[in-house]
This record gives structure tokens, sequence and C-alpha cells, in this order.
């Protein structure tokens, strides 16, 4: 008997969803399949129904006439044993396993189930994903948990073993101008398990940038080299979940995992070279920098397009996120004198806006020079937003028109784009903003420009960059 | 010659806005006025109008028939030493200079001129505000310098030095529940300094909280003694500007501030009491916690409302911010087992909504036994906006009816309001769910919940209100 591989069980030729139903959970497996394009067949299993969401539905996975690759179950956890001996019968390489109320619930008779669908399924040859997870999203298969994830095939490999935090990362990474190869919720982790994901990563050719959330390793040693070995070639971002001591009693009845010390997590995620996030927010904001930049040491950096209280503390806050915001250099100075540049001794790095307004000198100019400037390793940019009622509404080309973006000769970028609006502002108004800025969004990650809602965020993620690149090259 | 006070300048009966025009930045100074419904006289000064906005206009301040208490200079720095001889002439009591490009430009023509001011309005019992900054907000006087910003009359009292920054504070304040007193941008801090605006804010009765922003204190000691003794009766939430290298030498450009290095002015603030905010998205955290929550000294948190990964987190979060997680009291588990309920066993603190929603259960039961339970000494819950499109769209009151808010019995309570929308909807949708969001901020902040976007900022909130309330009561 085969032990089929992770790669070989997410290009089924035929997915059955076990418990489906015409709406809720059980048809929201269906939808994403239809929805994201699944070439293979869609076979919907319950007993209840003979047609779901226009598919001809199967009371039994046996009843299906022609061969099913991989199962998705989202049926009471009582089932489970019974459904993996029709998947033995039709030859099911994988069962993603939705179904949930395992060794999470923290009950006796609940654990022991869950080993027992394990012995099952290792006996039928299926491999199973989960339990107590939202499974598979591949874009590139059509394969996905909602019906609302992107198309789009990216480059990000992701890991979750949170269903609700698989979402949240997808989802607003997509805001980002992040895409994903895969993203896959693993939950109780009881056949496949972080390790398995990370190595099907680091080797895997679709994916450049890994990033997990992970509750409770069931293989610390392992892992541990995995995640050395991998972040040699790949970077790999890591939010660990159950740090402290009340995180670690709600990752046992989130997913039953057993989470393990602070330091311990720490130490080992930095030793192996791996970027370590708090947060989503944080996972999402060094996701951005590592997926749209290029590779970057240098930590010099040239700050433009503040007003004068933002650049002063923008200064402080590069400075303290570890940037090296140097002086203006003399050739800028020198440059701008040339040019009879009425605040060539008086502007400074950051740039700001205010006093180059003094000129009518659009920010871009600043940007293109510090740009040139070999002393410059990466630049942040201000892009502002702040309109008033009645005034012209630019479109988003013209909004960056000012920024010269285009021609910044390939320096990295990172872009502040502040909240916008003003209290004055109707539906309208609103409505029209956040249209612009949805654009003007686009348009930066289209330029590989990532964008952040204030400097901190810019700057932190910045250096996380050149940290982990810096450490590649000292290897 | 009486020297006038701060209080007595900003109730002025009449205001002279010089350099006035129809339009930008001279305008600009004349429709705030009009808008928040300043009730005294206004009178534009600009020898090219005759009429501006709907006022007379006159050439020069001497030509004004009646009384004119207070004046907003938008004129050049070359001609503000005479307009002060027409205002020494007219009886003025103080000026605000809008008026820029003086020392902040680092030329020592501009630096004595500055001076010069200073001397001329001094002999002639002229107080100034500035120069180089954008003046006054008090909305119960009806003095603003932007159109848009909010009528009602809070009690917090804003002093900064950087105009840009008081409108960003003054508008995101307002989007999470936080009105002002009053607000003065000070600039150059020529006459009139951040003592000044401390001390004043100390014995106003109109404010409650102070915030500011400080580039550099022009009398150290003095403003460490002051901070010291106002903190003892009303919390000061400060954000310097120039902490660094780099910031410091931002600030000599934008005031002319010299601004001293971070570890004096941490030390400094910390032992007169005051509360430290890092940049200003911290300060209007904070700001939400202390304006909006009762005094509050007890760290044990209730959690509520989270999905699986979310609440694994937000115990990290919390936990790591300084807040006490405790376990589930076993009270609240033993009316759970009265109640039947098939979760007493397993639900815990944080409680995650996906296991309470096992058996239809209202997250607000979760907060009301929380609310009740004095092992608890506050509360944060997640407020869950994640719509699909074609749903139903809830009011903001149907959509806040499961939290059961109202009943929390006083407990102090902190939202988290996570970044909505999903990445199918149109626009219509999104203007739906941003008008909800919107008034469910409003409802939430009128009930004195302050609202955060993610868990980190709402209990790293909630420890600055307790480090601030248990410093107080031990003294």
């Amino acid at each position: 008997m085969s032990v089929h591989s992770l790669e070989e069980i997410l290009h089924p030729g035929s997915v059955a969803v076990v418990g489906a139903s015409g709406s809720g959970r059980g048809g929201g497996f269906v939808t994403p399949l239809q929805k994201l394009g699944y070439r293979g067949d869609i076979y919907p299993v319950n007993p209840k129904y003979t047609e779901i969401l226009g598919l001809k539905t199967y009371a039994r996975i046996r009843d299906i006439p022609g061969p099913v690759d991989y199962v998705i179950s989202a049926i009471p956890a009582s089932q489970v044993l019974g459904m993996l001996d029709d998947c033995a019968e039709k030859g099911v390489k994988g069962v993603h396993l939705f179904t949930a109320r395992f060794s999470e619930t923290g009950r006796q008779d609940a654990a022991e189930l869950e080993q027992e669908i394990l012995r099952r399924a290792r006996s039928a040859g299926i491999r199973l994903i989960g339990p107590n997870c939202l499974g598979v999203y591949y874009p590139a298969e059509g394969l996905s948990f909602e019906d609302d994830f992107p198309s789009e095939v990216g480059r990000v490999g992701l890991a979750s073993q949170s269903g609700g935090v698989a979402q949240d990362i997808i989802q607003s990474a997509a805001r980002r101008g992040i895409q994903f190869s895969k993203g896959i919720s693993y939950g109780n982790a009881l056949d496949f398990n972080e390790c398995d994901y990370l190595e099907y990563f680091a080797q895997d050719p679709e994916t450049d940038l890994i990033m997990m959330y992970i509750e409770g390793a069931r293989d610390g040693k392992r892992f541990f080299e995995s995640l050395q070995r991998t972040t040699a070639a790949k970077p790999v971002i890591v939010v660990k979940g159950g740090r402290g001591g009340s995180g670690t009693r709600a990752t046992a009845s989130h997913t039953g995992s057993l989470a393990g010390s602070r330091q311990v997590w720490e130490t080992m995620i930095n030793q192996a070279g791996a970027v370590s996030a708090a947060n989503l927010e944080e996972l999402v904001d060094y996701g951005a920098a590592f997926y749209l930049l290029p590779p970057l040491t240098g930590r010099r950096v040239g700050i433009a397009g503040g007003g004068g209280g933002s650049s002063v503390l923008a200064a402080d806050e590069c400075e303290e996120a570890g940037l090296d915001v140097i002086p203006l250099p003399a050739a800028i100075r020198e440059e701008l004198k040339a040019q009879d540049s009425p605040i060539w001794d008086w502007i400074s790095n950051p740039a700001d806006m205010s006093i180059t307004m003094e000129s009518n000198w659009p920010i871009g100019e600043m940007l293109e020079m510090m740009a040139r400037n070999e002393n410059f390793d990466l630049l942040i940019t201000f892009i502002h937003g702040h309109f008033r009622g009645g005034r012209e509404k630019p479109s988003a080309a013209k909004f960056l028109e000012g920024y010269h973006l285009s021609e910044l000769e390939g320096r990295p970028t990172l872009a502040v784009l502040e909240e916008l609006g003003w209290s004055g502002a109707g539906t309208d108004e609103q409505t029209w903003l956040s249209e612009l800025m949805k654009e003007v969004r686009a348009r930066l990650t289209a330029d590989r420009i990532p964008v952040y809602p204030n400097i901190r965020r810019a700057a932190r993620s910045a250096v996380r960059l050149t940290d982990y690149y810096g450490r590649r090259e000292s290897r």
C-alpha cells in the first residue's frame, strides 16, 4: 500500500463533499469549488438530497459512479468511521475533516475516537487533513473553502492551525497585494502535521514565501530542523499562538495542542532563522515586505512626503525600528542649490513636505533624487490623501502623479497611506474615497510597493527583511 | 500694563484675520469661525478686497471701527512687525501667528526677526500663539482652524507643537468618540510655551484629560514640575517628537526646537506620572481608554467573542501587555452547568465564540456572567462583522443586539472591532458596511466603550489606564 504525499492529494480528479447541503457550511464547501473553477467532478453526498446547487447528490460515497480522490467531511464526528470505510472502498487518497469535536473538547471519548479515526485511515492508506479545520485553498486547482477567496494565483504558502486565522490572513493579505500558492488550515494535525506542511512548502516550486500560524508542534525537534533548512532558501514567517499561560490554556480547547513556553519557541524560531510575528497584523505587514520587495540588507532610509510633525515622528519611529535615517547627502543639497531651489539649505531627511511646498515642488522630485543617490538603501514615502468636500476629486493616476513612483529606478520603496476621510464627508464622498484608496493601493502593490497604514509598521517590516537577508548573506 | 492670560485671550469679543482671502489658507481662517458659529465680530483684513465670504473687509487693522481682541495673522513674516504696531494701537490682546519662516528655517536673519517680534509684542502687552502654527480650536467659543472640526464640546485639552499633528489627532479622536474642550497648535512657542499650555489645562475646569505633542521644551525644569503637579489630578498623555538623532535634526527644521535626548525625556515623563505614547496612534488609543472608561486599577480581564485562533492570540496579547487573563471562575462554570449548557466544562477565558456557537448561545450571556462576577476588573469583547454578500443586512442595533452591552452593570468594557469587508463586496455593500461600522462605533462610544481595531491596542490602552490610576492610588 502506497502512502500518498500531500502533493498527490492536492491534485484530485474529483471531490466528494460529505454532509453537503444547499446552504450553510455544508453548501459552503461546494460553492467555493464552483466559484473558483475547480475542473474535476464535484459530488455532493447527503441522503436527504437528490440535488444540491445543480449537482446530482449521492446518499453515500460508495454510490458515486466514478472514482473519488478527495473527500471533504462535514458530517458529525460519530459518523466519520463509517465514512472512512466507504472511502477505503472507493480508493480515496485524502480526506479533509472539517468535522470537529474531538480532542479539542478535552473529553476522553472524543480523543479516543480521534485516535481510532487515524488508525482506520492509516490501515486504508487514506491521508487526513485536520480534523477541526477548514482545509485547502489552492487557487490554481480551483480548491477553496471560501467563495470569496481570490482566484489569482500567488506565491505564498500558508499553513494555519486555525481556520478562522487562515481566513483572516488570506482576506487581509489580498488587500495588501499578497496572493497565495496554497493556504491550508490543518486544525488538530492528526495525520499531516506542521512539519509536513512546512517541508511541503519548502520544496514546492509554486511557493517562494511561507507563512505559518502554529499553536503546538507535534514534533518540535523535526520542526526546528526543517525550519532551519527551509529558511536558508525561503523566508518563513511564523506566528506562534499560545505563548503564555492563558494562551496555552486556550490552545488546548481550540486545537488540543500543547503549546510549550514562549521562551522555548521564540529562541527556536529565531535560531532557525525564521521571522517571528506576534499577531496576524505583523504577519501580513512583514509578508507584504517579503512578497513585494527585493532581497535587501542595507538599512539607510530616505523618507519623504510627511508634514512637519509627521516627519519628526517618522525619523524617531524608523530609528527605533532599527533603520538608519542618514542626513541628507551633500550631493542632493548641491543638486538643489544648482537648481536655485530656495530650500536647498533647509530641507533634510526626512524631507518635510510642508517645506518643499514652499517652492511648489512635487515630492516625487525629492524621491527621484533619493532613489538615484547610492547612500540610500531604501525609501519610505507618505502618500497623502487629505481631501475636503467640494474640491476636485482626482483619479488614482492623478492622485499618484506627483510621486513619480515608476521612476524610482528600482530603489526598494515602501508607502505609508494613512487613514483618510474628513468628519464632514457624506456617504457619496466616503464611497468615492474608499474606491480611490482601493485603486491607489492596487496600483502601488502592482508597482511592488508595499503599503502600510503608519510609518512604524513600514519601518518594522523593512527591518525584518534586512535582518533576514543579512543573516542569510552572513551564513 | 497688564499681561493677558491665555484664558483671557481665548474669549475674544472680535477676531480679525489679517491676510484673509476668499480661498486657500487665508480664507481657511475665516470659514471655520463661520462654520463653528463664532458669535463675535469677524473682520477680514486685506487691502486687495472689500468683501470676503460675505464680510466687510478692511485694508488695515487700524481701519476696523470696533474693538479687536484677537488677531489671526496669515501675512508674510516681513509684514508682521508693522501689523503688531497696528495691533498695539487697537488694544489687541492676543495674536495667533500662522505666519511662519522664522527660526525653523535655520537662518540667522529669520531667527532675529522672530526675537524682534517677541520684543515688540511684549512692549505692547500683546500675547502671541505661535508663530508657525495653526492656532486655536475651541468649539464652545466657535473658534477653529478647520471647517470640518466637530462642533461638539468635549473635555480633552490638546496642546500640539505641530499643526498637522493637531489636525490628525482631532480628526482621528473624533472617530473614536473623543471630543475636545480646546486644541491649540503652538508651533515655535515664542511667547506662550508648553509649560503655559500645560498649566492652563491643569487648572481649566473644562478639561479632564490632557494630550500633548511636544518637540522641544523651552523650560525643562518648569515643565517637569508642572507635569508632576498636574498628573496628581488629571491624566496627561505625551508624545515626544524628536527622540533620536535624526528626529532631533527634524525638529530643528520644523519648529526650531532643541529636542533633547530620548532617555532624558522618557525618564522625565514617567517620573512625573504622565503617560508616554510613541506616536499619534498610541496617543488616541490611550486617550480613548482614559476618556471613556472610569478610573481602573485592577488588571483581571475577561475576554469573549473571538474565534478559536483569535482567542488564543488574544490571551497571549493581553498577557504580554500586562493584563491578567484569569481562568474562568468556578462560579460561572457552575452557573453554566446548572443551565444544562453543553459547553460548561469546555468554555474558558477567553470565551471562544466558535465553542459557544455549539449551543446557539449569544455571546452577550457570557459577557453578562463575566460582568456580574467580581473576579473580573474589566472586559474585552470582539465585535464581529464578517458578512457575506446577499445575506440580510442588519441595522447597527440588530448587529449589537447579541452583545448585551448595556447590561454589563458598569464593568469597564473595551471593544475590538476588526477590519471588515470581503473581497467579493461591491461598492454598494462596502458603502453599507462603512455606514454600519460608523454607527456601531458611535453606539459603542456613546455607551462609554472604547473601540480598537485589534486586541493588542485595546490591552495596551487598558494597561496604561491601570498603571496611571494604580500610581495615583499609591501616592
